[in-house]
């Protein structure tokens, strides 16, 4: 059979790596998918630097449209990013009747259902395993291996900034800031770590595995989100004390009311495949109704990991397979129904610091009670204090930590016991909220 | 699109769960294969038994001939177990043009080549996700996930009874017949457990995996195979005290001299992935160029677990999906140069007995240099016993156990090293040997 001819859109740190694992692995690639593949067009804005990573294999432009229209290629590798010119190439590219391969999960979340809908009506693929945990084939599972399932919650540690952020404030002790900067010193985090600490970069990735898994519409705007940068050290202490680690996870999943999809801070036990997972490893797991759950671990960044998914996509095409983009028709896509956050079901890691006055603890015990929430325990002391530490001098002027686990409760319920204590005026500053999660 | 027929042979645990998955979720899995699937034919010896499960859904025969031969079915669904029936009828499926999707682990690591190059000429596919890890998308993840990658080193948790018992015996720390008696009481053991603890199970299950990883032709003969029965509590103690579990692997690794196949008793660092799966669960390793170290996680067995992996095969075929058994056309496939176990590399864990006399240790460490061995430690005391812990009364009499962690040497030199060591005189009885795997 004759090579398949791919046009690469942007030769940086994934198109690089996908150059080179095509290169590398090239006999074994082509023994796989049966046919050999074969980079024949680049398109960059840099051509100097492309032509010297190609060294005269491939042919370079700077015009990516010219790119999307050529005849000879038959799959277009969208690895530009960003969202504007990234939509139109892809569009353009579907419209001359090119697969794609994108790992753009920006582009997915935001115009995922225009650009599948346009490829199912010309028949072509548009594969994005790169999208969300870069090497690792979550994609893949969801949409074939675990096709037989109703699934009914996933979540996933798919940002390895924020995890590995965690992870080093959990190993040295140290604050949230110090952690961030150690994460930028090692290129792990950007300039401007917005995006990825505040949870936006989980949203995306979390919209378009939803949709994979419940089969609704791609919709960013249906995630809740709340980021890490509220995280001290001491939760992750108390978290350790109380079983728990604490992740950046997106969740998402089935509920009465809806699908639940939300991205925030989560305790997770200690003993869960997930809590184990360090550093910027992703990991995803998914629990349906004919098994237990599920998790994939790996590598989910870095030039090679993502290059690795994104050959595995043009493999995927060449070999003949041919699968909607979310495993089913678009047009048999739902709309989301958004289950409120304000119905979310769970337990809840509350950290207070209560005047230490008498009476405290019964009033904010009260405030709970009044919202129908049960405790699982309660721990009001300094951290390491012995539980019946005897008199300490200067003890009764300083305020004391006051940590709760719920039994599962309702985010509302929360909300409004937290309120009425604040205004009982036992408290000092804002209360630290952390969903748990049990699965 | 008119629905698939799909002839099932053998309706008992798995048989029935793909029945129950296939009935339950039949709109999600027509909407995700682009055609209903339909059982509409079963045989089973126990016709009576079968007629119960379908509720007169499907038509249900007795003999198996009959239904790989039927008109209507496009798909043969392999359930029976064993190696002589289940042979012929998928070779008589295969002939008439049937596809096949089997969970028969024994049959492929022994007649493998043959199905699979018969299959090749005949056009049909033979799928077989859930002859390995159960309800976890592995082969999925080999054939085409990572299909991008020169697979490296391939380690598997794919014995859930073994593990089990592992878990157990380090959980509660009970000796491997009290353990093993809790897994026959629970399910998890057969009355002869001999296939699961002696590694033999792993290695039809590796066998299938090596080829997959590295494109050789399945050999079970060529899989090292040692079990559990020997792993003693302390084993599992010292283990932990030197940063370790016990677990057994399956273990395919790429060498100089050859794909090296392996299954036995292994350390491996508490931090890994692996380390961390306990029970019946399953999980697989593979780390390959282009990526760190990928990790799949889940059930290993039980029906519908199982059957999520048939019903994930029966929705490939039916989307049209049409790969080669292992990823590349059998005539492709290497036979494998087998890596001998003699010149296996890597870190030993030796625990031995020693005779508390003057001179014993340096013995031993003679015997280990002459062979070129490094220590990475070495231990010697009765576990949790302080080092210095001054004169107990009696000690000398008493025989004392030596840890032994080498560091990176041969399966050869240890051997010799042990041999030269018992031929001193200095230790009791056989010495434990387990290998240690950092990856």
């Amino acid at each position: 059979m004759k090579p398949i001819n791919v046009g690469l859109l942007g030769i940086g740190t994934v198109g690089g790596g996908t150059w080179d694992v095509l290169s590398r692995n090239a006999d074994e690639i082509q023994r796989r998918a049966g046919r050999a593949i074969r980079i024949s067009l680049v398109a960059d804005k840099d051509v100097a630097r492309a032509k010297k990573i190609v060294k005269g294999k491939a042919k370079v432009i700077s015009d990516g449209a010219a790119l999307v229209r050529s005849p000879e290629i038959e799959i277009v590798v969208e690895l530009i990013g960003g969202t504007t010119i990234a939509k139109e190439l892809v569009l353009e590219a579907i419209r001359h009747g090119k697969h794609v391969v994108t790992a753009n999960k920006a582009l997915l979340a935001t115009h995922g259902n225009e650009i599948f809908a346009a490829a199912q009506k010309k028949g072509v693929m548009v594969a994005f395993e790169a999208s969300v945990a870069g090497g690792v084939p979550i994609i893949k599972a969801l949409r074939e291996g675990l096709a037989a399932n109703r699934i009914e919650w996933i979540a996933g540690i798919i940002n390895g900034t924020s995890n590995f952020i965690l992870s080093e404030m959990r190993d040295k002790g140290i604050a949230f800031e110090q952690a961030l900067q150690d994460a930028q010193s090692r290129g792990y985090a950007e300039a401007d770590p917005t995006f990825d600490i505040e949870g936006h970069d989980t949203a995306q990735k979390l919209a378009i595995l939803a949709s994979l898994a419940f089969g609704i519409k791609v919709d960013q705007s249906a995630v809740y989100v709340e980021g890490i940068s509220s995280i001290a050290s001491e939760d992750l202490e108390w978290a350790d004390e109380l079983g728990y680690r604490v992740k950046l996870l997106g969740v998402a999943v089935r509920t009465d009311i809806g699908i639940e999809q939300r991205v925030h801070p989560t305790m997770v036990p200690k003993d869960t495949a997930i809590a184990q997972v360090m550093g910027v490893t992703n990991a995803v797991t998914v629990d349906a109704d004919a098994i237990t759950p599920i998790t994939l671990v790996g590598p989910g960044a870095g030039g090679m990991a993502t290059a690795s998914s994104v050959v595995s996509d043009i493999g995927d095409i060449a070999r003949g397979v041919r699968t909607a983009p979310f495993g089913r028709p678009t047009g048999r896509l739902t709309v989301s129904k958004k289950a409120p956050m304000q119905r979310h079901e769970g337990g809840y890691y509350i950290r207070l610091l209560a005047v230490d006055k008498p009476g405290t603890a019964a009033t904010i015990a009260k405030r709970l009670a009044q919202q129908n929430i049960s405790l699982e325990s309660i721990v009001q002391r300094h951290r390491g204090e012995r539980p019946h530490g005897g008199d300490v001098p200067g003890r009764s002027s300083e305020p004391v930590p006051v940590i709760l686990i719920t039994y599962a409760t309702t985010e509302d319920a929360v909300r409004k016991a937290l309120a009425a204590v604040d205004r009982d005026k036992v408290v000092l500053g804002k209360p630290q909220v952390i969903r748990i999660e049990k699965n």
